[in-house]
């Protein structure tokens, strides 16, 4: 697909959205902490949420607004510095206050409004803050690159950099655009469902449609990624379509790349969350190869990616492979030990379970390096998967460790 | 059971056992790295192992030399600072040499000699080392408490310090012993077995009747702990009965005392353990109350116990609850939120999935404290578990990303 059109610098819009972002005084750095998306009448929608059964108010009032519109959606409204978590009818109330305020000066239904928040958990949202701070929200908004740069800075945390991704692509009737961004950072282990993601289109689709694409373009990104291993309260992925290409989405051509399109954009979104993690020195893309189903290889990649012991030797560029192969022992994966191997980068570390001679001076500066590789191959199937993970550094403890925040 | 005399400051020796430590150089310290126990004739053994489905190669020999000897066991041969793992055949040949050359020189058969190793994964066991050494270990060996101490040294590696627990007391006919000692530190987190743990009894019992009191004291002990969420490949709990005391474990009275003697010595090694974790600062003892089984409260348990988020909150002694919360909600257990209630030390601090008022300074006070409670309630049935499980500290992360170790 060499239709796709990319380039780091640039940033390609969709049509039909406008974006705003504002200082609420939620975050007590003073830095923004609202942001806010409009649609075009007619815009569809699908989301895909967190399946942690702890659920944060905005999370539930969403999905439910999401049903009770059949898919239709015409705002979304974002806190940063506060999850709207466990804090009881507190946090309905909130989320009810703000999307039937916001509304009323977009002239839309309660229901037209996706609230969305991400921050401390079982602190009250200070929701007068917010509605002070709404109306400034809805009168600066507008559909340059500034303004999606600013939404985006609204929505994060934690995260040091913001995360964009976009691409456009021609169809024999017109172009189609897609832009996403997210916000990652701690508390990251998407299950079915993923952190903050918003996913913005001109295409014209049925919000059944989108559902259906926004499944298969989280499968092989969002789910495939971890931090820590913690799975939050408020994943949310929204995919928004306008319809304003006037490019409808009814042929396989178009489908084909429209779903290509989607899954490029959802794979940089999750490698920017990844590579912005709390604390983190490399990012680790862990192939499993050789397993009998994709489940039974994610749940190897789970298990390396969440041991300990395996994330601080690679914080050190440790080519311990000793520490990877008990992580796959315990994974609940009935591998036989004489059946499986290991590499770092190119080179062959563990053969059948075993230590082989390699070069370990080549496999600690492959492990120095930003990004780097590790394969493990089970000699059960034919099935694999590619996950991406971290290491776990001194400053992620120090990040989270820190009693103030 | 008032009749168990225990005392911080006292060994108990049991009756028959002897011990010994010397210095083969695998460690590149050069502190203590071999260590010997040698039992009387009819001493009977019990063991449980790792549940990793990678294991050492000395598992797999005791394993199969105490199905071979119908659970006699005449003497145990440890080596630290290697793990005897994942060498291909080396590793089998390694401890074939050294049970048999252990053997010759204390008159026995190699498969009464049961091996056991700890240490780095992956790198060939230097058997001449050891090989070069057990003369000088055989003829060292001794019953004082001294020995026991120099035997526990030696199969320690970055524990900071030696774990030793024991017991006394009457039965009708005589006084039994109980005595054990064990090695943890990091890769904690034992999976119906344990790291490193050797008890030792001068009680008569069958090697059938020792199995039995070695599942039941192992449950709710060495199988409730965690440091890092990382199973080992060579965990081992040896129980070792030399009938020297002259008492069979034959009457309800004597039996019910022996099981409880055996629960306080492995839940006294198993706290041991778990303070002693690789950079622990707060060791936290985890309550999961009104689960429907106690499967799935030791599944809530370790869904806690192994977010790395609620464990450097705990590290900065911070009552987040939040996080705790949001780790019960991804634990895979069918919760409600609006049942679930938090315990910091003695205070309620989330009540029914949502924040309560509560005296934060009086909650980051209690989890300053070197020990700490923290207790979570269901409301889902009457089962229940209590876990023990410790911060996670910037030092964990040195001691394991440091890549000369």
């Amino acid at each position: 697909m060499t239709l796709l059109r990319r380039s780091p610098g640039r940033v390609y819009l969709p049509q039909g959205f406008s974006f705003s972002a504002a200082c609420a005084g939620i975050k007590a750095s003073g830095r923004l902490d609202l942001g806010l998306v409009e649609a075009p009448p007619g815009t569809t929608a699908a989301a895909v949420f967190t399946q942690n059964r702890v659920v944060a108010a905005p999370v539930e009032f969403g999905r439910a607004a999401l049903a009770a519109n059949h898919g239709r959606m015409r705002a979304v409204i974002v806190n940063s510095g506060n999850a709207n978590c466990a804090t009881g009818d507190h946090a309905y109330l909130a989320c009810q206050q703000i999307c039937r305020a916001a509304g009323r000066l977009l002239g839309l239904q309660s229901e037209e409004v996706f609230p969305s928040s991400t921050g401390i958990i079982g602190v009250a949202l200070p929701t007068e803050k917010i509605l002070a701070t709404l109306a400034t929200l809805v009168s600066e908004r507008g559909t340059t690159k500034k303004h999606l740069d600013q939404f985006v800075r609204a929505i994060m945390t934690t995260d040091t950099r913001p995360k964009l991704a976009s691409v456009r692509f021609r169809s024999g009737k017109g172009t189609i655009t897609l832009a996403g961004v997210a916000k990652g950072s701690g508390m990251i282990h998407p299950q079915l469902a993923t952190m903050l993601v918003y996913l913005f289109t001109d295409a014209a689709a049925t919000a059944a449609e989108l559902k259906r694409f926004l499944r298969g373009g989280c499968e092989h990104t969002f789910n495939c990624i971890s931090v820590d291993g913690d799975t939050s309260t408020n994943d949310t992925v929204l995919l928004l379509a306008s319809g304003k290409s006037g490019v409808r989405l009814n042929n396989k051509s178009t489908r084909k790349r429209f779903a290509h399109a989607l899954s490029e954009v959802c794979e940089s979104l999750a490698e920017q969350i990844v590579s912005d993690g709390e604390g983190v020195q490399h990012v680790i893309r862990l192939s499993i190869e050789q397993a009998r189903s994709q489940k039974e290889a994610l749940r190897v990649a789970r298990a390396v990616a969440h041991s300990l012991l395996v994330k601080t030797a690679w914080a050190g560029a440790d080519p311990n492979w000793g520490r990877i192969l008990a992580a796959v022992g315990s994974s609940g994966v009935p591998i036989k030990q004489d059946k499986v191997s290991i590499f770092i980068g190119s080179q062959l570390v563990c053969r059948n379970g075993a230590s082989c001679r390699f070069d370990e001076r080549r496999a600690h500066e492959h492990l120095v390096k930003p990004g780097c590789d590790v394969r493990i191959t089970l000699q059960r199937g034919r099935a694999g998967t590619t996950f991406l993970t971290t290491d776990l550094t001194a400053d992620y403890v120090r990040i989270n460790a820190d009693y103030s925040t």
